[in-house]
This record gives C-alpha cells, structure tokens and sequence, in this order.
C-alpha cells in the first residue's frame, strides 16, 4: 500500500484593495490546490476573482479558505462566536467564493478553515461541528483539509472526505504534531531540507522532530501546505517539486490523491 | 391581454447584528417575493439565513438585494466605483445569499440592486453593464427588478427577464415615474389609496400623478413594492391584498407573472 | 460615614448608521452620568457627535464605552487580543470620543470599557493591564468605572480612581456580585424593588440576593447602572430617581459622588 | 522677499493588521513632517501608535491624514456623504489620531484629508466647508495642506493657516497645477529632475510644465510631497533632500515655514 501522490496547496487570494500580500504568480506554478481567502480575514472580491481565474485556468483545484470576520487581526485572533454565528460564517463565505468559481467554471473541491478558526477546530467540537455542518449542507463532496483532531473527527461523522495536511516548511515535535509558532525550530529555512522531508512524510509516513527524533507523522499526509509568507516560500516550493519528481511521487490534486488511497485502501 | 396577476416584494433582512430594522414577520405575511439584503449595506450571515429559510418555508420567491460596501450609509450614498468593483461585488453578494438559499432547498428568482447601487444604475451605463454582466455570468435565468432605465435596457440586451417594479407606496410624477423623495406627496399614507392605485395600474396601467392627472406609468406593473420602512407598512400592505383580491388580481410569485405577460404576449 | 449621593448612568450612543437602538432622548432625562460608544461595537461618529452634545447641553457627565472592534457581535464576544492591541483600540476610542467633548465644550470624565472587553478585564491581568495603561496615558483624572477585580486593582496601581457600579436592575448573588444573565432572577421586573433596592445598596452597603438572604455588596456603589436594552427602562429609571429623591440621595455627577466619599474618608 | 525654507511631508502609516504598503522607516528619514493615515482608508491603533512615536522623537511634524470610511477602496473612490458625514468622520479621525500625539508627547500641527476626500474638496464647497469646520472646531491652531481651490479659500475664511503643497514627483500643466495620473508625464522618474525642480519652484516660484513651457506655480510651496507608491521614493527623497542642501534652502517644518514666510510678508 504506496501512495505515489501528494497534494501541493497554499494560501492564495490573501490580498485586500490596495495591499498586496503573497507572491501569487509564482505560487501558482508550484501548487495543485489553492486555498483561497474569502473575505472575512483577508480577500476582497476583485481579489477572489482573480485568484479563482487563475486558478481555474491552470487547473488547480479550487479551496474555500474562510475566517473570523476579522481583517485587522488576519483571522489570527479567537473570536468566541456561537456555533450558529461559525456556521453561518462559513457559509456565506463558501457561497460567495462559489460565485467565481461558477463563472469561471470551476468548482470548489475542498474547505480549510483559516488561521485560528482552523486551530481552534482541532480541539472545540463547537467549531468543529459548525464548520463541518456548513460544508456538509452546502456540498458534501467537498474534502476538508485538516490535521488529526476534532474537525478530521466530525467531518468523518458527516461523511465528509478529510485531506490530512503535513506543513512543509514547520518544525514537528515527537507526537507527530508541528511545533508552536514560537518554540525553536518551529519553521525551517533550508528548502532542500523541506524537499526530503516531503517525500519521506509521504513515501515513509514518519518525520524528524525537531529534538532529532524520527517519529511517525499523526495522520496522513494527502496535501503538503506551502506558507505563502515563508521569506523563502519559492525556493522551498521548487525544492519540493525537485524533490517529488525525483522521488516518483505526482503532484496531483487532492481529489486525484484521496481517490488513489481509497482504491488502495480497498485492494 | 389583460394580466390578472402582479407579485408583491418587501425589501426583507436588514437587520444587522444586534440591531433590528423592519417588522419582517409581518411582512412575510404579506408579499409573494422578497429582496434579500446580503452583507453589505445591511443583513449578516445569520439574518440572511434566517430570513431565506422564512422565505423557503412559506413558498416566497428569494430575491438577491446587493448593494454598496457601506453598512453606516446603508447603501444610499452613491461610491464611485469602478465596473469591476461593481460586478464582483454583486457576485460576492448573490453567491452568499445563495449559499442559505441552497442549504434550504431554494433558489434565488431575481436580483434588485438596493438603494443607491439600483437608481444611479438606472442612468449610468457602467453600473447597468456591471449589474447585469454579474447576473448574466451567474444565472442568467434570474430576473432583473428595475424600472425604465439603462438596467432594464442592460438586462434585456443581455437576455436576462426584467420584472418591472412599481412603487405601491410611492407618488408618482406626470412622466409615470416616482417623483423624488423630498417632493410633496412622495410619501402615500392611505392605505386603501395605495390598494387602490395597485389594481389600476395592474389592470389599466395608468397612475395618478402628485399633480391629480391620470398618466400612463412609464412601464409595465409586474411586481409591486412595500417599503418596510413606511410607518405605516402593515396596514398597506394588508389594504393592498384585500384590493387585489377584491379585483380579482393574483397576488403571484414574479416567475409566474412574467410568464402569464410572456404566454399572452404570444396570444 | 454616610454618602448622600450616587451618580446614574446608562450605556448611550448605541445607534448605528440607519440602526436604532435604544430610548436615548428618554435616558437623557434620567441619568447624571453617561457611558457612550464609540464606534467600535456601536456609535458612528454622527450618534457620537448628537450624543456627546445632548449630554454636555444637559450636564451629564460623559464617559467613554470603549469595546472590541466587533460590530457584528456588538463586543459581547471575547477576541483574543494581544495587549497591545487592546491598549491600543482603546486609545484610539478615547481620543475619537474626545473629539466631540471638545467641540462641544465637555470633557470626558470616566471610562467605563464596555460588554464582554470590561466583563474580561474582571479577571485577565492582560485586559485590566492595557485598558488601564491607555487610560492613564491619555489623562489620568479620568475615573475607570468597573465591578471588583482586576481591573479595578490595576486602576488603583496606577492612581486612577475607581468608581465601582451598581446594576440597578440585575439580580444579585450572595457574594454580593450580579448572577449571570442567564441565571433565574437575573433581570430584576419590578420598578419599585429596583428604586428600593439601590436606596438600600447606598445607604446601607446590602443588596437582597437572589437566594432571598441580604448580603453586603462586593464593593461600593459609587454610581448604578440602568440597561438601555430592558424592557422597563423608563419605568425603573423613573422609580429610581424617585426613591433617591424620596430617601434624601442625591442623583449627582461621578466626579462628585467620588469627591464626597473622599472628603469623608478623612474626616 | 525669498523663502529660504521648505518642509517635506510623505503620507505615513497606511499599513493594516498584517498588511504593510510603504517604506515608512526609510521615508521618516527623508521628510519633517508628516501625513498619518487615521484608520478609516487605512492604518489602524497599532500603526497609529508607532508611526507617531516614530515621528515625536524624530522631530518630524505630526499631520491628520484624514479620509472616506473605504479601506477596500483606499480612500480612493468618491463617497456622496453629506456635510454632516464628512465633518463628523473629520472630527473622529483627528481626534483618534490626536490620542497618539497626546500619549507621546506630541502634538498634530496640520491636517491634509486624504485621496479622493482632498482632490474633491478642491472643488466641491460641501467637502470643503465640512473639512474645516471640523479642523476649525477642533483646533484653529491647526494648518490645512493643500492645492489652490475651494479647500484654501474656506481655510482662509475660517482663520484657518494654509500650507500650499506641490507635488515633487509629478508632472504639472500649464495652469500650474498637477496633471491627471494617467496624462503622459504625469509621473516624475529621474531623482535629479525631482531635486531641481523643488528648488526651482521654492526660489522661482516656476515650474516646467509637461509641454516643456515654464510657468507659475498655481500657488505658494510652503510644502512638498513625496509619494510613498512611488517606485524611487527614497531616491527621490534623497536626491531632494541634496538639492535643498546645495541651494541653501532648509528642510523645515511646515510651522517654521509659514513663520517665516508671514515675516517676510509683514516687512
């Protein structure tokens, strides 16, 4: 049981009016899937529109990226919102990245909760049950990109397809899980190292911790995340598609990833 | 060719928050299609889901009502925007809405663009195309709520159906168009006067103007508007659905009432 | 030592654009003191400019109301804030209300941080900390209103003065601070108990819990507050000012409920 | 009657929560005063805060910068508010801003409004009556930048002192005014050029026009503007900064500036 494929994605569509953040253009050669800002915490519809064009054209596969309505604090920032104010949320940002997806002819494949909202997700049902009930009545074939924990939990309870993600370019501690933002080693700075360790997270299933440690991941790694504000995030993308190709593994789209798994799974 | 039917809209969900704005209980009693706001110059997430499933539920036709980006103006000061500002922010705003309407099994019949956005488009020829090339793109099965005007002009160029509204509560001037707010007699406050002009120009398609002359209106009468914000909006509304039923007039979704026009057009 | 007087006050300034809420203009006319928005969680600056010059023309005191910047959740929800950007808001709300203090010829005179940012600050150091840090820097003759706690120990640190509140019209518990507004007894109905109950809580320092026991109030009453969202607000503003009348209790500004407690703490 | 002074503002603290625009470390160098976004087009508490402490213990002269409630627009686009909304968004952002300048010892010597707020108020007398009936009411002591035009001529009328601007690094007509941002030579692009005519029109009071015809400046330079989007700015900045140098003429404040040009016009 080999899966020879993994999923690229990054934070897309992080631009607001006159504020650029992001070097989209060049994201967009080195990724199969997008996970696009919505609106709430960063994203405005000129934004959106483009980013779902470009996308679409270049066959990316398209993601909702929703927030916390909170554009000065990025989405970065617990909000104690109600389960029906998450919901809702979710919702009517799904619903209006939709409308370029539609007129581009494309479709969202996939749903990654942004930033805290996401965080959070992994460990309060309330938000996980939220956003998995807005994904679940919105289109249940949409994939929600996650890592172990609540979300992965009540998104399988509803039906849904989990993307497990492995951060490409984060410090992972003993338990399978990345390190905190702020402890020593938490991002990595050399892209070839981020390369190896790409192909030995999907071929292996296991990483090195940042005390040295070998250990297996906590899941699967279905989709590979590229930080959009990593000060080499295009160095460690080229280095990790260099580094797929030569391993063998595809850089396909998560649909194409989960369905090679599920026929191995049944083999 | 006499149509015997005309729909009957209330602009519905702008409530905002913890702020409440119109009695639309009472109004979904009364009309037979709603304009929607949808998050931006009124109406959050969790008053556009509210408001759509209260609409599924008792068989009113959904209405997008997109507007400004300017929730402290309500969307009644004109912003200078730019075509494509324009566009993908009605986009924005339709694929939210439909986001609710979707998960309650509805589906949006019409746009109406609110306030400022709807009667500078009547003139200005970018806001027509901007308006219309979202709606086309998007659904080009929707109506199009406007009066005379470059919008309807727009619409029609386009093949998109234009459902002409008249302005039960209104005065109207002796060209057969509303006169400006701030005139004498802009505001109606007899209810069975505002029942009474309905079924006239239903049925014969005249108005009496402010100034007491009876004047052809400038348009076909295919949906009647309330104001929610009209003191006395209950009481015109329950007047004027006595008068209709009275003369025999079908208070009728908008679909339906452009498809008896279209099928006697044919006659 | 007996004070004869105490100050009231009332949340004001809550409209929004086209949004009402609130009786303000009855308010007026009931309360020595007021706490205004400031157009973060409420207020624009229009509400702010009629409110500020309707208080000064009526010599009422005015205090800032300082909240997260959530207008969607009126600052009833937490927001994860860093110190920084609590002090920080908080600055910026005091120096934007102050412009209409001054145009108007007032000052403010307290700060009284609003919904869930003052509920926190109860019991988060970071909370209590930044809001009093903005408070001191921007004028430090400025009294914080608050309940018991940190915020109150950290204005007392810093040398501002406190002037603690009563809620006029919330059930109280035996620890002599308010039940939750959930809890049975939360919301006090009955006008005349809510006058006789503040004559008590300043004369006598005891307030009858809920549990029926008459207990000491957790800390002085310096000033009591009626909530512009109750249902009787009128009534109990009414009865209030006529059981202080009636027991002798002067309805007076915070400046000099304050000053009266100084002079004769030593005597 | 010879100036020999000039002062060199740039627009300052126009980033938002996780959005950066402007080199501001680099330009505080350059200039002696300053324009301070005030968090309605852009900035935001934090920004406020540090661009004021930035600009306090350099010396550099602290201005409003104020503009429309637009922050996806920039400010950029045209809002219909009424006198009221103009003044009263004024009045909240000077007074947010004067927050800042109170808490680190500064003070706001001028107000410049921003973007399409200033270019209207050039010609419309409702902008230009509401802008200074704000400055007006909140500080007289305050001077107004800007260009020839409507705003001057009611600035004047208040009392109010007014700081002529020329915009170093744009092409002008032969009316001595600024030509459209999409005219032919609309944007200066060699630094020495930049230099030399900020000399030219300190001394002469000249300035070439686009068509190559030298001809009066529309109005006095009491200060010059570097824009922050430019491409070159710091080597425009330095290259101005030189040229000044070698001419003679003193980067001053805008306050220093005026002071001397109302001595030399009092001899």
């Amino acid at each position: 049981m080999s899966i020879n494929s993994v999923a690229v994605v990054a934070d897309l569509g992080e631009s607001y009016g006159n504020y650029t953040i992001g070097d989209d253009d060049a994201l967009l050669g080195l990724v199969t899937a997008s996970n696009i800002a919505c609106g709430f915490h960063a994203g405005d519809p000129r934004v959106m529109d483009a980013t779902v064009k470009a996308c679409v054209e270049r066959g990316i596969e398209l993601g909702a990226h929703p927030g916390y309505p909170d554009l000065v604090g990025f989405g970065r920032r617990l909000i104690e919102a109600s389960e029906e104010e998450i919901r809702t949320d979710v919702l009517y940002q799904i619903g209006a990245l939709d409308a370029f997806a539609r007129i581009h002819g494309g479709k969202i494949s996939h749903v990654a909760p942004h930033g805290r909202m996401g965080s959070i997700a992994q460990t309060d049902a309330k938000h996980a049950r939220a956003i998995t009930d807005a994904i679940k009545a919105y289109d249940p074939s949409y994939i929600v990109i996650c890592q172990n924990g609540l979300l992965a939990d009540e998104s399988r309870k509803r039906g849904l397809q989990v993307g497990y993600v492995f951060l490409a370019d984060r410090g992972y501690g003993e338990d399978g899980m990345p390190v905190s933002r702020n402890s020593e080693g938490a991002l990595l700075h050399d892209p070839e190292e981020i390369g190896r360790r790409v192909v030995q997270v999907v071929t292996e299933g296991t990483v090195r911790a940042v005390t040295g440690k070998v250990v297996p991941l906590g899941h699967d790694a279905d989709v590979v995340l590229l930080h959009g504000d990593h000060p080499q995030v295009l160095q460690n993308g080229t280095a990790l598609r260099a580094a797929l190709d030569k391993a063998g593994i595809k850089a396909a789209g998560l649909q194409e990833v989960l369905a090679e798994k599920a026929r191995l799974a049944t083999v």
